[in-house]
């Protein structure tokens, strides 16, 4: 199987232009960048990708050895890039994949030109004797994976319209859900568990390109003070706190987002 | 058993005052009006209780059939402002409360001088046909109340921090979390379905009081439309859009909705 198909890459946009690689979140899939894709294509090489377990990417190459860490993913990250030929990228990674990012950039600093963090967090779980806040308590988390593993739809149907937000506007809650709920059951415990227990704070002062932290107001996957802490620990880096709220600016305010991205490039 | 045992009602403030009686939301206790009551101690007999099934009110009280509606709440409310001997009463309900409230002073308004609706909601379902968005899909709702009932703990761990925002502060959180858990799952559950799958809006413009609605920016559980919603359909009320996050601005914001009531009373 190509990593192509493996990935359902797809490319668009101007076809000798630099690189902008779009990563989803948790649950998500490449259709969610579908507001952000065409302020960008006259300038880049738009190109979009599934992680394996999630949208059309090929199910049957999901590997829980290798999808155990965030590493796995970034391994795939790179192996997209390394098919494509593609160096100097401005990488968009949305929640988790921000920290992907961060960590394909850190192995292979050559492709990428620049980072772009929407709602990045390195650490969820509070660790109070760093002084550090997450957002999470533990039993929170432990509470929030057991619910998850005891009835995954009903889990999906409650949590994704709340980290949406934007209730006003409920077709948007509405697609988040219907992505959770298309997301393998299994897979998403084991990705929600990489994502939520993981630790990647000691990475950020290693990230070796410069990057962009675009953080919402009201959060509630990533609050403010987790945005300024990865821009704090960053070696470079802009910090943009977007009006915008809920935890998928890109699809909840585009223009903003854009904007944002588009000082930033 | 008394009404007041029942309720586990407390009475502080000024003895011959006029009453502010707090009303707590879903999974809560009057223990979450600390932050406002001393506020209003000097001029208002404070009057604080805790509905059946919740806090320190008798258990034993619990009814099945009386609490399948939002009605036998309200009759909790008048019996307890009957026993009390209260008259024009400010009555501050959170949450679900609000509605409560609402279908007390319409039985009774000569107990009641204002309301004060701290993120209202009168459906919590969207209505495509009547072009009413309430920020749930039925599909969102089922799911939430089937994953509450597979696993409650669970349910309250994840939700309860969402509900609250504010992951800045995870104390918050916890706080709510830890209310949400100590209530009695299969109690939680009924109100739950009688909270979230309820429709309120014919009684809106019954209300025989003025009101105040206190609307928070970001509110996973009640946005700002419904806010306006019942605003524009109370015959009388005053509308606050604060800046405040999150669904209880009683705890994360004090000091905003004192100041909020304070101008209204």
């Amino acid at each position: 199987m190509s990593i192509l198909t493996r990935n359902n890459v797809s490319l668009s946009g101007r076809e000798n232009g630099p690189a902008m690689v779009f990563a989803h979140g948790f649950g998500c899939d490449q259709t969610m960048w579908r507001y952000l894709t065409p302020a960008f294509a006259d300038r880049y090489r738009i190109v979009l990708f599934d992680y394996v377990g999630h949208g059309k990417s090929e199910l049957a190459a999901y590997d829980s050895g290798r999808y155990d860490s965030l590493d796995g993913y970034a391994r795939d990250v790179l192996e997209v890039l390394e098919e494509l030929d593609i160096s100097s990228a401005v990488f968009v990674g949305h929640s988790v994949s921000s920290m992907i990012g961060a960590l394909a950039a850190i192995q292979q600093p050559e492709r990428f030109e620049s980072l772009v963090m929407v709602g990045p967090s390195p650490r969820y779980l509070n660790d109070e004797s760093a002084g550090y806040v997450g957002g999470f308590e533990p039993d929170d988390l432990r509470g929030l994976l057991d619910s998850m593993e005891s009835n995954y739809l009903g889990w999906s149907s409650s949590m994704a319209p709340m980290i949406m937000g934007n209730g006003d506007r409920p077709e948007l809650g509405e697609e988040l859900t219907n992505s959770f709920c298309r997301t393998d059951p299994a897979i998403a415990l084991q990705f929600a568990q990489v994502t939520f227990l993981g630790d990647n704070r000691s990475d950020l002062p290693k990230v070796p390109v410069r990057s962009l932290v675009l953080q919402c107001t009201a959060d509630v996957i990533a609050p403010e003070v987790v945005g300024e802490y990865v821009h704090e620990k960053l070696p470079e880096s802009d910090y943009v706190l977007l009006s915008a709220t809920g935890h998928c600016p890109h699809l909840s305010a585009p223009a903003e987002t854009i904007a944002a991205m588009q000082r930033f490039c």
